[in-house]
């Protein structure tokens, strides 16, 4: 007799739309285009799709691309972020001389979650200009915060913002925070923007109150890049290479006579292919015959208690940072002040 | 015919109030004890005194001591801190279970400007744990923010806190912020608590408006450190050296019998000595017969427009900085919880 | 017929002696204590044990704890690892008097490779002050310097280090850096002690050139700390886990009668338990016959490729980082100065 | 009898060469020009004007500008810089192949003391390519090291620099430091290059031994900015100031006719006029009558013994810091690589 385990309902840890949208869904809508390398996808939600995906009505946009230390990417990715958080703050109705309050989230002594305090740093700042005249054609107002972890200052971020937009009154917010994945590839390669609004710390496990059109009382652009992700993530993504690998070389095995360069070898492991149930079950057991949600939530079972679920982000990471902060902080300017040269 | 010097009114760079109470004056009570090497001065200020000393109605304490990068120096000025910021709590009437709000005001990027942001970094944070339960006896809830300057947050200082205060509702305020100074002798050296309130950026030629009771509606106990000097203050306490030197060596060159060691002549140097009228003029012609104020604004005058009257900081300031923020931090979180062992 | 796994060898990315020293081994001696919840491993490598183990001959010492966040807890850890660094310095035949220069290894701009660079910001220097007279008894002179990777600096670290020592001709040389481990569950949480020299940026992955007695000239004390692991390490330790988990509730659902804590469901994964062979190939198919080794070979394979064979650091890490380097940093200052009192 | 003010040779802290070439002096010469509101001098001190101008034979180029946080006046900055740095390269004999050591003297951890280092960050480093191939054409061999304060690392820095030196074998090296100025205007807006080499740490009061040509053995090119002055640098400037002041009110307001405008109020001040003796002696009684080398000897006198001659930095300095690294970082990069485009 077999062991069976028992599934109950766990969370996933991700923030990212694209890890939900595998196949055709009612009431979600997407479509998809590459420029220059960075492939963007543009999701609407309606609200007969919101149950059925677990997010909220409203438009996300998702910019993939790859190495964002290279210099001429980076400018790329740049022109594209900037280009689509324009269409967005479009498609939500805000105006062009609307006024903003630009808020990044997170802990800046913690690298992994300190995308949006760093963003903050390259975020033009003219609201109080606006105080004392009229600046110069071509700006509206934007303010720009720092909003820690409530752990760090004792005070939960839906109420340090709800009072800040009470007395400041802008007229739309942009929300930047770090999130979680589920995959280690899409780790610093992703950026994920939407008009649904935030949980603030959703990418770290902490669930806090909502930041929202329905929470705030203004609508809310949220904007994210996943910088952590899980051990079960880890051992999930690598049964997954296990699965091709193992049916890659079956087949290959039976016809050695096909000569397979180094590169090829590679390239099977990064095509989605199907698995046949028979071989994932030789491969890996009772635990090749649990579906991946099964399997997922079976380690989710095993590590947690333990502690060893850790959350863990690329030692690279430093070195990223402030790359993102700098796509996203100047890239929030172009779309913002319509004279903004390209600096 | 000599030039004559046209005075008008010029605002001198000082938030300390031992700079400003030089002889006894109406409604203006003050005492003054030593501890181990510090020197504690408490000042109340009546309704009738305020217009004399051009400070508000209410409790002003200081605290003097010389090199806070002495461990036990250091340790005893955060003793006697925590003592004397307990004391004006109770002067002020505010309750042991009374919640706080802690601000650092300043921009953490400029370091003679950060020394309120570095010591929230210091703050024992409290307050998201009462939203869950009741802590530890001993401890009352605190939390923490820092408040960049306006410049970098287009968000006017005082709208940004009154929201946050209007939305977590603390009983008090507690706000620390770097200052100017009138002597480069009391830089870093000096703590200023009051319990009337503050001008965030007046130390650094800013006028923003009040933080006090009026315009916030709780109590505000202010802290501050004077980390600044500016151009005018470095020239005017050296025609004061220049002067006590000229006369002591006047009355020396008399009777120069009298055998002079090393460390009497600074010493005299130290000492508050009355210099003739006469020996002023000779030593420094016209500019020796301004009186001290008159001098400050013909300084003023003359090095204001061509932007000389510079905002300078010892080079050492890097290295005060943390150990400041620790008297300060720390200081606080002993005054606040009753629980808090001496770490 | 089932596919068969080609096995080569591959390196493990490991620097801690105890994750090779599983069972007895010939030329290999060692010893263990544990001190208030702190366990210090002793191992001695002789001549014919180097080639069994990998490791050179000489001493090694390991201090494994818990939480490094807890002040009593690093308190009581600096003072084991001071104790057991002193030790190894007589082992070693390091007289009392005898110079010293500490090296910091690694990139302090990336938070999981900065405990080299960190830890030198804490050592007490006193080199210099040898130069211009004879200090206070109890001190010896002690240099410290940061030594930043290659690929910043352009200059390879064992030169560099072989340029000073030559000009300041230290007796011998504390070289400090961040290591790999091969369990998540170590990673800051042992600090490893030898007197055999050091192969630095092993850790992550980079080979150069050894700094040791054989290549310095002078004996070379190495300390360093786990601080990253590599994707293949959490699936390893993943399927260690499953194990186990499959091993315990195989035997409880067989007399489910039986009172299980949650705690006690916490702790049989904890434990060292044998798996019986059957159940692995239950568990885990194919992946179940392979031993632990020719699995992680396996892995490696697959993984490495493709580039997903990251390094990754606990989130946290930023946290832990500055206890670590005072703990270092101090221990090593009690260590060589006799009249360090415990600050 | 009036008091006669006794005068001892005192060191005057200025490491800029244009503060010491006020007049034709013999064995030096000197050409200036102006690009773009960026002035540029270029002197030569023979072997007979060492002795005159207190400066070693070689070259030297001051390159003055105005506001560095302006965008487009720090490229120009940084073109003429590098244009210049190419130009004193080529006048030392260095060949385009040649392999450069760039070294940034300071202490990170104060900022009027980080220029060094913070330079460094920027540095192209290819050395190491060297060792493993033929990098791409138009790149030399180029290592970047940072050398911080003997009192930080217990190693004297020539020590440390010739350590090095001895062990890398670079054909030259450029060395950047902060150095002291005698004027408040020209701090953070003046860069001094030179063939003759440096005292590290004469900037802020410490002599250590010179790294120059005669000390390592190969050519030393050296980059300084000044970004300190002291208190009686500060006075000794008020003074003069209050002269022109004095000087123009006396002439103006026997013609009160002459309309003046604000600007030119100012503009009085800037100018480099004679004040007539007894202007002076009327204006400042005897410190008038002393010559400008006499008041700063007085000062110097009277300010020293008590610590009052602080060396300060203005409040902006952090904001300026990383404006000035970039310049000298990349303009150097532009200097040593012809391939380097213009990032």
């Amino acid at each position: 007799m077999e062991h069976t385990i028992d599934l109950k309902n766990f969370s996933l840890r991700t923030d990212l739309i694209t890890e939900l949208t595998t196949e055709k869904q009612v009431g979600i809508s997407s479509q998809c285009q590459e420029e220059e390398g960075i492939k963007i996808t543009e999701v609407e939600v309606l609200k007969e799709g919101e149950e059925q995906i677990g997010k909220k009505q409203g438009f996300y946009t998702t910019i993939e691309f790859s190495d964002v230390t290279d210099y001429h990417l980076k400018e790329k990715v740049k022109e594209v972020f900037s280009k689509y958080l324009k269409k967005l703050l479009e498609k939500t109705g805000i105006l062009q001389d609307a006024s903003c309050l630009v808020i990044g989230l997170g802990n800046e002594k913690s690298s992994p979650d300190a995308l949006g305090p760093a963003t903050i740093e390259n975020i033009l700042v003219t609201n109080h200009l606006f105080q004392y005249g009229t600046p110069e054609e071509g700006f509206r107002p934007v303010a720009a915060i720092k909003s820690n972890v409530t752990g760090v200052t004792g005070i939960e971020t839906n109420q340090f913002i709800l009072g800040i937009v009470k007395e400041i009154k802008p007229d739309f917010l942009i929300v930047i925070d770090a999130l979680a994945s589920q995959s280690l590839d899409r780790l610093n390669k992703t950026i994920q923007l939407s008009n649904t609004g935030i949980h603030p710390g959703s990418g770290v496990g902490n669930k806090r109150k909502e930041i929202s059109f329905q929470t705030i009382g203004i609508p809310v652009i949220a904007i994210g890049v996943p910088t952590v992700v899980d051990a079960l993530t880890i051992v999930s993504d690598t049964i997954k290479y296990l699965y091709r690998h193992y049916a890659f070389h079956k087949q290959y095995d039976k016809k050695p006579s096909s000569k397979l360069t180094m590169s090829s070898q590679i390239n099977y492991l990064k095509e989605n292919v199907e698995i046949l149930q028979e071989d994932k079950k030789n491969l890996l057991g009772i635990i090749g015959t649990l579906s991946e949600e099964e399997r997922k939530q079976l380690l989710f079972e095993v590590l947690t208690p333990i502690g060893y679920n850790l959350i863990v982000t690329p030692k690279e990471f430093d070195f990223e940072l402030e790359h993102l902060a700098d796509i996203l902080g100047n890239g929030i300017n172009r779309a913002l002040h319509k004279k903004v040269n390209h600096l």
